[in-house]
């Protein structure tokens, strides 16, 4: 199951740092880009080169002590074809480093539309008696406000691919709780739907004890995560908003259970764009090597938080 | 403005169906797909034609009788980077043949990733000083879980860009109430998010007295589309669950203003498969007539439900 796969990687590297790949062609720098444009041109496909060769220098650099990178889709999506070849290849690229994928999709629709954004994300289509996969990844986001309908369509690919789901539940933006936090008959809308997706998670709990349908619990609301820790003790969160979104390792310290596993933290401006605050030349080792240092340093400061906890 | 641009081709084909675009081989004829398959084979790259070949015969005999059409993109992306280059080839095909189009894309996110998919869908990206546009479209589908953070990234392209968007208010699928219909402080949640829909509508009116930010209420829930038609009155309503999911002509005239303007009904299965449900031999005049008279007829339906209303 995709959630034994992940809870192995996460013990045998010793982390709980997911790496978000959101490539901004403005934070690259200028020479690394002026390669590929003058080699390609500056177009949709020398753009979809440069995001999948940064990629690739940072998958270089951090595939041994992550277990999971998250490449969010809308960033390659605005490169069109081009952009989304890059986000495949990225993923295949992760895949054969030993990482396991977290497309970050925030797919969600009616029923048949839903089967047909798992047979993309998770699943593969049939075509003459041949399964063909679209965009390869080991788990995705899914949203809820479509209700049961929407997210029961994941769960064959799930069950029978060895995938997985993390479904929105309480997110990192400002205006989260806008929706997120109204309150029905006592019960704010974001535990409702963390009661919804429990009810999923429990049919596929894995070996590990954890389920392969999880959350999304922003690391920039502590108090909620404290509760839907306890309300789904068996579901794994993803947890944004760490780091340049506010979100401190003292409060995503409440995203894990007492065992220590439960929760991966995602940071993805702050490791891959590392090097802009650390003096050097800006070529592709000092990329790398940075985003290898903040991770490192990211692991240790929840690490640390975990240890002080109720103390 | 989008809006403009659409009342304008409701008045003058005089028609407010819009044709959904979903892609499905399995009801696609054997024949029609064997000659692509056995051309290009049996693979995404066959797929992707097929899709796109049918969808032009569709085009080909409902663009002069028909506003917009509304290609769903899961059922592109199933098919990779071959399906989405289907999708993007009927948008512009639809677009040189007058139509608009509406992506049913379902998009949104935290602020920065909600304007990449605003870029990637509505606008475009910058590589160099020039303009990339991924994914043409002159409206889509967006979800309003994450809040105003989420729309607000789409109203630059909305504003400066002409284009237009329908928010997820009252959807079609049976467990749309799960979520949508909770009941905080005497308003539903599908109320909360049409105020909240409706605050942006208000920003973009066009000369025609609508608004480019419109929203999407389905036709199987009539007694929600009467209240939401008084709540939001310049708010155009892109209404899907016509027909096949359920909703009759008389379900659907509640989404009308008395001006008989205010919706857009939206059929897929019914229209482009309707060749299944006539006999004949199954060839490209053959879809594409019983797709066009399917499309009278419905039209004829609403129009004589209007007409009726309040008799």
């Amino acid at each position: 199951m995709f959630i034994d796969r992940l809870v192995k990687q996460i013990k045998d590297k010793k982390s709980n740092v997911v790496v978000g790949l959101d490539p901004n062609l403005e934070l690259m720098p200028e020479a690394f880009k002026n390669k590929f444009f003058s080699e390609i041109g500056k177009n949709l496909e020398g753009a979809g080169e440069i995001i999948l060769s940064f990629n690739k220098i940072i998958i270089d650099h951090l595939w041994d002590i992550v277990p999971a990178v998250k490449p969010q889709i809308a960033f390659y999506e605005q490169y069109g074809l081009q952009g989304m070849k890059a986000y495949i290849d990225t993923c295949k690229y992760a895949r054969e480093k030993g990482l396991l994928v977290i497309g970050d999709v925030k797919r969600g629709d009616i029923g048949t539309t839903s089967k047909a954004y798992s047979n993309a994300h998770l699943g593969a289509v049939n075509i003459g008696f041949k399964n063909f996969e679209a965009f390869p990844a080991d788990a995705i986001t899914t949203n809820p406000y479509l209700g049961d309908d929407c997210l029961k369509e994941f769960m064959d690919d799930i069950e029978y691919r060895d995938k997985g789901m993390f479904v929105l539940i309480k997110t990192s933006n400002p205006t989260s709780g806008q929706l997120q936090d109204l309150d029905v008959n006592g019960s704010k809308i974001y535990e409702i739907v963390a009661r919804m997706v429990y009810q999923w998670s429990l049919k596929t709990i894995g070996n590990c004890g954890y389920s392969s349908v999880g959350g999304v619990v922003a690391a920039t609301h502590p108090i909620q995560a404290i509760q839907l820790r306890k309300m789904m003790p068996k579901a794994y969160f993803l947890v944004p908003g760490y780091g340049a979104q506010g979100g401190s390792a003292k409060d995503i310290v409440s995203c894990f259970n007492e065992d220590g596993f439960g929760a991966l933290i995602n940071s993805s401006r702050d490791i891959i764009y590392a090097y802009k605050k650390e003096g050097g030349n800006y070529d592709e080792n000092h990329i790398g090597q940075s985003a290898r240092r903040v991770t490192q340093s990211m692991q240790k400061s929840i690490n640390e938080a975990i240890d002080n906890r109720g103390k």
